[in-house]
């Protein structure tokens, strides 16, 4: 059997009852470790789990999940997911690749809080959101917008709008690849600001309104955890924001809000006379 | 310190360690059962966590919450939520209160597995989802569809529409009360086949297109459980479907739809033939 295991969001002790006597008992470990992370290492999960972990990066899953499933017909497999399992397209790709094996092998999923709720303690109600999209590092050349339109959408219905930030862990340095050497950049993984930065780069190309300096927003920082921390501002305040370390994520609020909305975010408001000027002025009862 | 702590989906193993932990040690143990149910019933909770506790209905949690948060200020509190904490707005109220508290409560949520992410067992993109809604029971003079707009809505962008499905838990028998008497009702829980057969009837009442008998749906039944079931028809087809027990909830369709979804829903469907023939026909390549 492969066990799909979320581990929530924040440490190793977030993990279910249930998918910690999972891990207990199988047979190999496995940590999915390049769509997120914890904020513990993995020395530390391996003690309180009392198992060896064995890391999986994009390119064992990708390319070696033969490895991963082996003898997972008969033994039982653990694949531990930070967030829920169901978080990333790469598992359910997982999971197809069980169901097609010969001879099959059978699957589970332990579901776990995810960042797609965990937003909610934000005070937005996570209902009011509509399709959730990801936000990569531009570079020189390299500025995808499409999420752009996906944010468009949602705003033309008033929703508010999810960004799950980059995180680059073990990328291949592509200056030292062309030397015919493979060496790991060190991990980066983006910021509230960089996102808010990014997103007026994109409405500056391309004008279209969806959004601008003076649309509110919501930065979140380790989701879930004790250390977690919410701001709320304009995306030109969100630019200077530092909210310490990584993960990351934004929400763009959307017009169609509720006043309990209102009262709960207001209390992370970087500066409370903007934030009701702007909320008033763009947001009341749009 | 008043702690909402995240239940999971479907039994007693489902709470994370932390949250075993907080539960074990909090003065007052609160479990909310009016948004949603465990599969296992209040006796085998406290068996398992090795605590006495309280039933918060709605009439406690929404007229008598001072009772719940007495103390709070200095002893910790415990008040257990099915699913995720902030998936429902009854609970970030309750954080509201605390924080206008005299003196100010304060609060800690532990997150958990949401039916929101849950419904990623179908295989369907929770990236791809729009705005959640709610489906309640009709009755002969109450069809409320104001659903039915929210999901044009997401369908206007081809996104997926999860429908939450009503449940009725201790509601007082109308009939009982006009004779001056507070005696509950047995308790409800809205089936897939109910669900699809109201939407069908709003749709042949406001007859303007957004979904047909022959749009395609996946009903989700005790979902994140070892019992879970994913069936995937036309609307028409989960009409006459049975889940068995609840939880059961609704996943309409997007026509944005992504080959990997195709291939992992299939597996679910009533009858592939007709599966194959819908989806090229109205789905495939929209």
């Amino acid at each position: 059997m492969l066990y799909l295991i979320g581990l929530g969001l924040a440490d190793e002790r977030d993990i279910t009852v249930k998918g910690l006597e999972i891990v207990k008992k199988a047979e190999r470990v496995y940590l999915e470790a390049y769509t997120a992370i914890l904020l513990v290492d993995k020395e530390q999960l391996e003690s309180y789990y009392g198992r060896p972990i064995i890391i999986a990066d994009r390119e064992m899953v990708e390319s070696a999940s033969d490895d991963i499933l082996a003898g997972a017909d008969t033994a039982d497999i653990a694949f531990l997911v930070v967030g829920d399992p169901f978080s990333a397209t790469t598992h359910t790709d997982l999971l197809l690749r069980c169901r097609t094996s010969t001879p099959p092998i059978p699957t589970r999923a332990i579901p776990n809080a995810s960042i797609l709720t965990a937003v909610g303690a934000t005070g937005l109600q996570l209902y009011a959101f509509g399709q959730t999209v990801s936000m990569v590092f531009f570079t020189d050349n390299w500025k995808p917008s499409s999420y752009y339109d996906r944010i468009r959408e949602n705003a033309s219905l008033g929703l508010h709008t999810l960004l799950l930030l980059d995180i680059k862990v073990r990328e291949p340095s592509l200056e030292a690849l062309a030397r015919g050497r493979r060496v790991y950049e060190p991990p980066r993984f983006m910021t509230v600001a960089q996102c808010c930065a990014q997103m007026l780069e994109t409405e500056a190309e391309r004008a279209e309104g969806v959004y601008g300096p003076d649309s509110l927003a919501a930065g979140v920082a380790r989701a879930g955890s004790e250390d977690e921390k919410i701001v709320v501002g304009t995306l030109s305040q969100l630019c200077d924001v530092d909210m310490g370390r990584p993960l990351h994520s934004v929400v763009l609020l959307g017009r169609r809000t509720h006043d309990m909305e209102r009262e709960f975010i207001r209390e992370f408001a970087v500066d409370r006379d903007v934030f009701d000027r702007v909320w008033k002025r763009d947001y009341e009862g749009k």
